[in-house]
C-alpha cells in the first residue's frame, strides 16, 4: 500500500480538501480521509503539494512522434500528401511500438494518465501501453485503405480482454476516407454490442461541406442517420457544427464532443464552439491530436488553449471558465473513455497526479484550479501514477525502458524513415 | 571565466553550429569556436543540449505577481475596476519589490533573460532586478494618476545610471489614461535626449474608438502627430491597426510593435495581425504582459501563440513560421529594450540559456527551432545566464535569496491586500 500524507486533494467537485491523505492499493484508491494507522510499502510526503485525478487525453495518435517539427507550416493537404502520409507508409508495427512509447513518456511527464489513442497500428498501442503500464483506449481507425469492419469487430473482442490497462472502442478514420457501406457495417456492429463508436467529425470546413455534397447532409447528421451514434461514441474535434448538428449532440447523451485546440490553430481548422456546446449541456473532453498537428501532447497547453481561444471567439473574458475546463480534462474524458478513472474518491482507479506549487509559476496560491489552467505546465507534474503504479517522478521515468534508450531508438527509426 | 562544452549553438540566424564551445568572462561572451586551450573557474558539459539567446520579454509588469488567479474571467472594465485598481492602491514599494523578484524568478525559469517592465514603482522593479542580477529595462509609466513628465525625465536620467542590469526607456500607460498636455511635455523630454517613447497601444477595439472620438485619429496617428516616437519606441500590443497606422509603423523605422496574444486571449482583446505587420517588414517583439492578464510569464507560451493564432487568424498553417517567430522573442526584444544580447557572438552580453532536449517532447529532435516554440516549455530550461551570471540552473534559483522565502514573504504580501 502507498500512502500519500501532507497533501491537498482536489475531490470529485475540484474543491480542495486539506488535512486528509490518500491511500493506493493495488490499482484502486484505497482510502482518503483523516491519518490513522496503517502499513504501507512507502510514504510519500506531498510537501503540501495538490493530488488530483491525471488528465485524461481524449484523442491523439500516439505513434506519430517521429513527425513532431518534421511536417510543420504547411496547409493541411500538403501537409498530408507530402509528408504524413508519404512517411507513414514506411512505418512498421515495431517502429509504432517505440513511437508510441515515446509518446507515453510524453504524457507521463505532462501529467496524463490515459489516452484514447487511434491508428492503424492497434497491437502496436496495446503493447506500448502494457509495457509501460500506461491506460490506453484504442481506438477503430477503419478507413477505405487500411483496417475494415470485420478486422474492428476482432479487435474489439481482442483489446478488450488483453491487460487491465487496455481497453478497445469501436472506431473510424472519417466520413470522407470511409465509404458508406463500411459505415454501415459498423453501425450494425455497434448495435450487436450496444456500443459506442468515435470518428473525426467536421474537423475542417472542407470535410462539412464535401460530406453534404455527396450525401445531402452534415457528418454529424450523416452518423445519427447511420445509427452510429446511438450508443454513444466519441466526435473528434466537432470545429464547424451547424445549430442542427449541435440539437443531435443535445438529443444524444452518450456523446462526448472532444475538441483539440493546439491542432485546430496549427492546420488553421478553426475554433470549435466550445462555450455554446457547454451551454447546450453537451458533455465536453479534451485530447492533443497527435504529435505531427500539435505538436506538443501536452493537456496543459490544450486546457490553456479551450478557455483562452473562447475568450477570442466570444469575445467575452468570463467565457469557459477553468472550472469547467478541468472537468473536461479529467472527469469527462474518463467518461469518453469508459474508465473508470474520473475523480480521486475510494474504490476509483489509482490514476492519480501530483502537481508542484513550488514554482514560480503557482505561487502566490490565490486559486488552485485557475493557476493548473491558466498557468500550469509539465513542469508543475511532480508525480504521474497510473493503475497504481508511479511511472514517473521528479524527472525520472518508471515504464520498464531507459528513456535514454528509447530516445535513441526512436531517433534512429525517424532517421530510417525521412530517408526516401 | 565559464566554459560551456558539447553544446549546439544557436547562431545569430538561428542555425545550429555544432562542435563548438563557448566561453563567457565577466558579463560577455569571450569566444565561441573550437576547443583549445584555456583556465576556468567552471566547465559545463552541456550534453548536447542547446545553447541560445536567452527570451526577451518585450512586455511585462512584474509586480502584479499577487493578482495572478485572484482577477479572472471577468470582463475588462470588471476585472480593472473591481479587482485590479482596488488591490494595487494598497501596494507598497516593499510590496512591490518582492512581486516584482517572485517574477524575476518565473522569467529565468524560463528562459527569460531580461524584460521591458511597466509599473508605477520603478525603483523596486529596480531593486529587484540589482538584487536578483537580472536585466530589465524600466518603462516609465506616466499617467493622469501617477508620476509626471519631470518625473520621467528624473527616472531617465536615475535608472540610466543605476546598475549595469537596469536601464530605463521613456514611457507612458496609454492614450485613454495620460492628458494631451503630458503627452506633449513627453514628446518634448524624447526631443531633448533624441530616445524612444513606448506606451501601450490600440490593445482593444473601445480604446481605438475612444481616441478617434476625443481626438479624431487614432492612438497610433495621435502619437506620430505629436512627435512622440519619431526616435522610436515599443508599441505594446497593437492588436486594433488601420491601413494608416501600418503605414506609420513602416515608415518608421526604429518602432517596435510588441505583441502579447495571451494576454489579448484572456481579455478578449482580439488577434494582433502579425503575419501582416511582418510581410510590412515592421520589427515584432513579444511579451507576456504581466501575471493578471496572462496569467503565465511564460515566452513559451507566448512564442506558441504568436505562431497558433496567426493560422487561425489569416486561415492558413504556413502563416508566421517559428523561425520568424524565434527572431522576435530573441532578437526583436533587446532592440526594443537598447540592450547588446540579441544573439550568441563574441563581445555580446551573457544572456544565455541551454535548452534541455533530454525530454520526451523534445524528440526526436528533427528540428530544433520548430521544436522550441511548437513544443518546448519551461521544463526545457536547463540553465539560465544573466551578464554572465547563473541565476537558475536545473531546478535552483540563484537569486541572491531563498526562493521558499520569496514564496511566503509574497503570500503574506498578497494575503494582506486580498483584505478589504
Amino acid at each position: 500500500m502507498i500512502r500519500f500524507y501532507n497533501c491537498k486533494i482536489l475531490d470529485g467537485n475540484f474543491n480542495i480538501i486539506e488535512n486528509n491523505e490518500l491511500w493506493v492499493k493495488g490499482n484502486k484508491i484505497e482510502y482518503i480521509g483523516r491519518a490513522k494507522h496503517g502499513v504501507f510499502e512507502r510514504e510519500i510526503d506531498c510537501k503540501g503539494n495538490v493530488l488530483m485525478p491525471g488528465f485524461k487525453n481524449a484523442h491523439t495518435h500516439s505513434p506519430m512522434t517521429f513527425l513532431r517539427s518534421c511536417a510543420d507550416d504547411l496547409p493541411l493537404d500538403r501537409w498530408l500528401n507530402e509528408t504524413v502520409f508519404p512517411m507513414e507508409a514506411r512505418l512498421t508495427d515495431d517502429d509504432a511500438y517505440y513511437l508510441s512509447k515515446l509518446a507515453v513518456a510524453e504524457f507521463v511527464s505532462g501529467g496524463i494518465t490515459s489516452a484514447f489513442d487511434m491508428y492503424m497500428f492497434p497491437h502496436a498501442i496495446a503493447e506500448a501501453a502494457k509495457s509501460t503500464g500506461f491506460r490506453t483506449a484504442i481506438c477503430g481507425s477503419v478507413n477505405n485503405f487500411t483496417s475494415s469492419a470485420p478486422e474492428l469487430e476482432e479487435n474489439y473482442d481482442k483489446y478488450n480482454n488483453y491487460c487491465d490497462t487496455v481497453s478497445f472502442q469501436l472506431g473510424f478514420h472519417a466520413e470522407y476516407t470511409t465509404d458508406i457501406s463500411i459505415l454501415r457495417d459498423i453501425a450494425d456492429i455497434a448495435g450487436k454490442y450496444k456500443a459506442p463508436v468515435s470518428t473525426h467529425c467536421s474537423e475542417t470546413k472542407k470535410e462539412v461541406a464535401e460530406c453534404i455534397q455527396r450525401h445531402g447532409k452534415s457528418p454529424v447528421e450523416l452518423f445519427n442517420d447511420l445509427g452510429l451514434i446511438d450508443y454513444g461514441g466519441s466526435l473528434f474535434h466537432c470545429v464547424h457544427l451547424s445549430g442542427r448538428d449541435i440539437e443531435i449532440l443535445k438529443e444524444k447523451k452518450d456523446i462526448t464532443a472532444v475538441t483539440n485546440p493546439a491542432s485546430n490553430c496549427k492546420l488553421a481548422s478553426g475554433i470549435a464552439p466550445l462555450s455554446r456546446l457547454d451551454k447546450e449541456d453537451i458533455r465536453l473532453a479534451i485530447g492533443t491530436d497527435g504529435p505531427a498537428s500539435n505538436n506538443a501532447l501536452s493537456m496543459f497547453r490544450e486546457m490553456y488553449l479551450a478557455t483562452a481561444l473562447q475568450k477570442l471567439q466570444t469575445e467575452d473574458a468570463s467565457a469557459l471558465v477553468p472550472e469547467r475546463v478541468i472537468e473536461m480534462a479529467c472527469k469527462n474524458g474518463a467518461y469518453a473513455m469508459g474508465t473508470d478513472n474520473d475523480c480521486l474518491a475510494e474504490g476509483k482507479l489509482a490514476d492519480i497526479i501530483m502537481i508542484d506549487l513550488d514554482r514560480p509559476n503557482m505561487q502566490p496560491v490565490n486559486n488552485i484550479v485557475k493557476n493548473i489552467v491558466y498557468s500550469g505546465g509539465n513542469e508543475n507534474i511532480a508525480l504521474t501514477m497510473v493503475n497504481g503504479n508511479i511511472l514517473y517522478e521528479r524527472g525520472e521515468f518508471f515504464i520498464g525502458e531507459d528513456i535514454e534508450k528509447l530516445y535513441g531508438k526512436c531517433t534512429e527509426i525517424t532517421e530510417r524513415i525521412k530517408q526516401i
